[in-house]
């Protein structure tokens, strides 16, 4: 990289620093007057973002890429409504800098208080989606961090345009305008370089593919916290319910395949697998869902005269696998323990579920499945900060360090202890 | 590293990781019965512990180390019976494995509980010093987690003695024994392997000097929590009570110098220098303490006649040293602004205190000093999980992610949400 950009990199990350004690002691008024003033440029200003969008758009159709990642990086007036939604979601939630989260006296007499604190300067890492962009500034914004934003390259002048408007904004209040940043290049050895900076990055969140994710951890010498993938399963228990089973398991494969708290495998027990596997086969394939089975399971859809194109012999690659798509994993297992020890060894820890009406089975499963979310008789789709009660989240952490499962306002928090003596001292 | 050895240490983690999902589900009362017999053979076994730690420490004389590492180095008596009375400490502390964090119900019905659970694997990284061994597998039993110890290469005797002692013990209480580990050789190559073990080791924690932080930092694929060093300060604001401040200020330099919570640096406003500095170097010169001091400082200690030999112009250098040693700086400010400017800047963000009878003025200082412990009318010594009512700690993290200042049991877990419905699914 040249030197003079490299300066200038250093230089974005160096000010955010600085602003980030600055927006750190921001008031809750002000921060969400600042907001609502965001929300309502975003759509002030739709022509211009939408006209920056195209640009990209037309880029990205010109170097082939494909239909999905066209679409996700496509803004239209829907999306900006969305986006501009999000942010004033964002007012009504609580604010948690200055929360005390604790506050004790100690054994020597002085008190003790712990306290909700921005963690500082973060920087986010993420595909071409400009609606992450506007997300994850108004995150920033309510909970009191400087950000420093790293989209995918193909969606930087949509970027550049949602970052425009919102100086416009934050200048007008008197905002620690150092505290926001898009990175301004399509170079991508930039990451090198910026996941070196732990004198003034604080926290690595990448969201992403799983090379990005390698990439990212193996280089980084700031803190990261991972939004990685989900391989999630829902276990159907000799004891479940089952028609539960079957409304659970089809709205965890098929309500939207695509995110990652769908489900990728289906377990279920020996005892019922006769009666159960008719039903939700015939419903899955139905929806269009390819099956990879064991081979039980592609017995019974065999007998039942199932569309043969639509089942294949399931490897062990295929429980290792995030599809993202209208594909599941279907596998006989013996017993509960079979079923734990296969989501522990090949799921992803991020959101598993038993169908069962038996509490102790339930107990069971709960406690040792080893994973961010763990249900009992509800979809693993529900794995989502509203679905929660949380609010807006800036993705779902595959991590067990500092925020595990939704990563919303409260997870972009640290704390500090305010200890307050009458001249205490140590003896 | 030979293939073989390489292999040996990959196998380590494998199977720590393996056992902590065992480790994670002992009950309160089998732990607190195992850290019992800990405890008790530690005493009963100090003959062969003795004579082994006799081994490293004629080895780290012949190799000339410093009295000061010979002496950390060092067991005798006294210190094995701190050990053991370390260990029971943590029996009487409340275990954190499946504490509920909170619980509510979610919007849509369903009821959620975030549940206290142990981290998985941690690598612990420390130097030559045994008693860091015993009480760092007393708290990763006491929390539930895995571990694997990388002590410094001069312990390894004395590591691996503790290490056999226990391991007897714990067969004997069919104990996932694979869940604790001492790293059985001197290589220093291992951590570069260690470190890239990312799928097996959930955390590490480096406690160490400068550079032994800088390498694990740059080479982790592992999460990282810092227990790095303390640049402290005291500022004496010109609302001081002076004899307080007089108290405070000594102890937080001299009842301890050599840990990272001593006081590095003492900031006085000009207002009250005139009356507070010639009481309080006259004590310190007293207690051996040189000063670095700014010109002010070297003024008034040249009016009163003090030592000269123990002054010296402070540089920019000094305020950021940590000298764990009888060694001050000493800057006179003129204002709150400029202190709070000081110690942001210069400081490592690890605990720093006011001495102030004016509440504004302490509320202003609690709310902009970023570090991890922030004190009015205390002394930084106070930064310490016994003295703050936590039990014993691992250490003091000066991270911002997950565990900040003293990081005790509560510290060594993380979390998982339980998701309970009735066929609740995502709509």
């Amino acid at each position: 990289m040249e030197r003079f950009q490299k300066q200038k990199i250093i230089q974005i990350a160096k000010k955010a620093k600085e602003a980030s004690l600055n927006i750190a002691s921001l008031s809750t008024d002000v921060k969400n007057n600042i907001l609502k003033a965001l929300a309502e440029n975003l759509l002030k200003n739709k022509d211009f973002i939408l006209n920056e969008n195209y640009k990209d758009v037309e880029l990205a159709k010109k170097m082939k890429l494909s239909n999905a990642f066209v679409d996700r990086l496509t803004l239209n007036e829907t999306r900006l409504n969305n986006m501009s939604k999000s942010i004033l979601s964002l007012i009504n939630l609580p604010d948690p800098v200055g929360k005390i989260i604790n506050s004790w006296q100690a054994p020597s007499g002085f008190f003790i208080s712990k306290i909700r604190v921005p963690i500082g300067v973060i920087l986010i890492i993420y595909e071409a989606r400009p609606d992450v962009t506007s997300d994850c500034i108004g995150l920033c914004i309510k909970s009191g961090n400087a950000v420093i934003l790293k989209g995918g390259s193909e969606s930087l002048n949509s970027n550049l345009a949602i970052y425009k408007v919102f100086l416009n904004i934050l200048k007008k209040f008197s905002f620690p305008c150092d505290a926001i940043n898009v990175i301004p290049t399509r170079d991508r050895r930039v990451l090198n370089l910026l996941l070196r900076l732990n004198d003034y990055i604080d926290l690595v969140i990448p969201r992403g593919g799983e090379n990005l994710i390698k990439k990212v951890t193996s280089i980084s010498r700031i803190p990261v916290i991972k939004h990685y993938k989900g391989i999630c399963h829902i276990y159907v228990d000799k004891d479940a319910d089952i028609e539960m089973a079957r409304k659970v398991c089809f709205n965890a494969k098929v309500q939207r395949p695509s995110t990652c708290n769908a489900m990728e495998s289906m377990l279920v027990h020996r005892d019922i697998a006769e009666k159960y596997l008719p039903l939700i086969l015939k419903d899955l394939v139905e929806a269009g869902v390819e099956i990879r089975g064991c081979s039980y399971t592609l017995k019974i859809a065999k007998n039942l005269g199932l569309n043969k194109a639509k089942f294949r012999k399931a490897t062990i690659k295929d429980y290792q696998t995030e599809y993202l798509d209208l594909i599941l994993a279907v596998k006989v297992v013996n017993d509960l323990e079979e079923a734990i020890d296969h989501i522990n060894r090949y799921g992803s820890h991020h959101s598993d579920a038993i169908i069962t009406f038996k509490e102790n089975t339930a107990e069971e499963f709960l406690k040792r499945i080893d994973s961010a979310c763990v249900y009992h008789n509800a979809s693993t789709r529900l794995t989502d900060g509203y679905q929660f009660g949380m609010g807006a989240e800036i993705g779902i952490s595959t991590d067990r360090i500092h925020a595990r499962g939704p990563m919303a306002l409260e997870e972009l928090t640290t704390y500090k202890y305010i200890i307050k003596g009458k001249g205490h001292i140590r003896t």
